[in-house]
């Protein structure tokens, strides 16, 4: 068969995982940072990934997050093609902002455009934790599935996929990412296997909240339901500043926030624009006091997801 | 000051609480049965409590389900006044569909209506809780907030108070009262103090999906999400049948459903009011072959709560 499209520039933007109560079930798209990847179809069937920094890569595309995404969506596709891929990175692996979901998500977005989209974004979302799998040893689909999906996302099940896009009220978004390193598997191992019936109580009301809060556009009511009582107390410890720079921010008028996936960046979300404002600057003021060389991101949620540019 | 009204009757309703996986967390009000309350304002300020069935009732009004709620808005009021409560008692108590709830909130919502509705909803829920705690020992809300504001709620935190109405579809509820005693004490001391994280997750995805089913009118993902990973497996153990009935009445048709409250009752959600009686015969069939005595209910959710009758 023909196909319309041989090469597709794509944006695929950073994403928050865990979104504080809702640890392994919520996420949400951000705008800014995001990665430039350039797609391009082959008449073999095989896959390329460069990178366009001179970031080193491994040779086998099964062990590359964009890599291994496309080589089990080319199990489904029966034409004799494959795929070139060109990364720009500009999400700093490590930084718990979706690094290795933004490249896996934008290469199945882009592969999928130039096979006229005969893949749906559930099928896409499955691909691409193959991706995962290769960044962190875990298939998860908290970060892959609001890059795909844009906007807010509820992973009600992974086993089978269960994927509920969730609308949301305009917010903004401000990310303090500190160069400091969080080990996703250290982030993982120091949970608790068991966790008290009564905090998880606690803890379901909270998702239940948020969930009612962006549906029902509540900002004061997303406010009140961003509290862990299960995850954050633990992997905080790993996050100079932490619990300091929360309080100060919502002294500062943000609704809430908390670690962005598994650190070490910590999101904010703010009603207004100014607000954000003045929370990014109480983010630079912590950690320029504290040493800790760091980025911040002031932006809104992405409704959109992995976007076609050209 | 002078009060318009001196007297007023009111229907309150059953309720359901837990809803599954929103256990402590969400209820919803039914249509039948109800309770009739006769309620009139005294001027000496006492409560009196009088059953209208002939039905034993402790002769202190602060050791009655009714009469606790109303001493303790008593507190709250300058006025010399009190009331007198007739109970007409058609929800059998100890069924788990809010027997005890619908007294406290009944006579709350009446003796509020002839102080001309003074307090809020929600300081009706802090005073109908005070029954609550005279007939179970635990100041909870789950049944009383439904029953007061109508409709699905979510009782985000308990302290402080923080009620979320939510929006559902229409939804018809058939419920099923096995004649059996499931005292709430054993319910709730046969639940295991600690959980894993894992089965946590699985039941917050629940929660969080149900909620977003309730919000966005989609009665598939409602029919998903009802799923209970952590209470109903150890509770289910105390009702006869419920393994066998639950799995006939979703080959039946049923979206889903579960232990009403602490049980003995068990509830299912349908679409279609055709659907909700095929349910009913279900559960017909399952008591009859078991030789348990039963009575069923086939009503829809309740969006007014305790209603004034005149």
């Amino acid at each position: 068969m023909a196909f319309v499209n041989k090469k597709v520039k794509v944006a695929a933007p950073a994403t928050v995982a865990n979104l504080v109560c809702g640890f392994d079930i919520l996420g949400l798209c951000l705008h800014d940072p995001y990665d430039i990847m350039e797609v391009e179809l082959l008449n073999e069937k095989k896959v390329i990934v460069k990178s366009a920094d001179g970031y080193p890569l491994p040779e086998d595309p099964a062990l590359n997050t964009a890599g291994a995404p496309l080589l089990e969506m080319l199990k489904e596709v029966e034409d004799n093609i494959g795929f070139s891929v060109l990364i720009h990175k500009r999400i700093k692996p490590g930084s718990g902002v979706g690094s290795s979901a933004a490249s896996a998500a934008g290469a199945v977005v882009a592969a999928n455009h130039l096979l006229d989209n005969r893949f749906t974004k559930d099928e896409l979302v499955q691909f691409a934790m193959f991706g995962e799998k290769v960044a962190s040893g875990v298939k998860h689909a908290d970060n892959v599935t609001p890059c795909i999906f844009g906007g807010v996302t509820l992973i009600r099940s992974i086993f089978p996929l269960d994927i509920v896009p969730l609308s949301s009220p305009p917010l903004y978004v401000t990310v303090v990412h500190p160069q400091i390193e969080v080990r996703t598997a250290d982030a993982r191992a120091i949970l608790k296997q068991k966790v008290l019936l009564k905090d998880a109580i606690k803890q379901w009301g909270n998702i239940a909240g948020l969930v009612a809060g962006f549906l029902k556009n509540d900002y004061d009511l997303i406010g009140r339901s961003l509290e862990d009582y299960l995850v954050e107390p633990v992997r905080s410890i790993l996050i100079p500043g932490f619990d300091d720079l929360k309080k100060a921010c919502k002294a500062a008028g943000a609704l809430g926030g908390g670690i962005s996936g598994s650190g070490p960046s910590i999101f904010m979300l703010s009603k207004e624009e100014s607000t954000a404002k003045e929370v990014e600057k109480v983010m630079q003021q912590c950690y320029t006091q504290l040493g800790i060389d760091f980025h911040t991101y002031l932006t809104t949620i992405n409704t959109g997801g992995v976007k076609i540019l050209d």
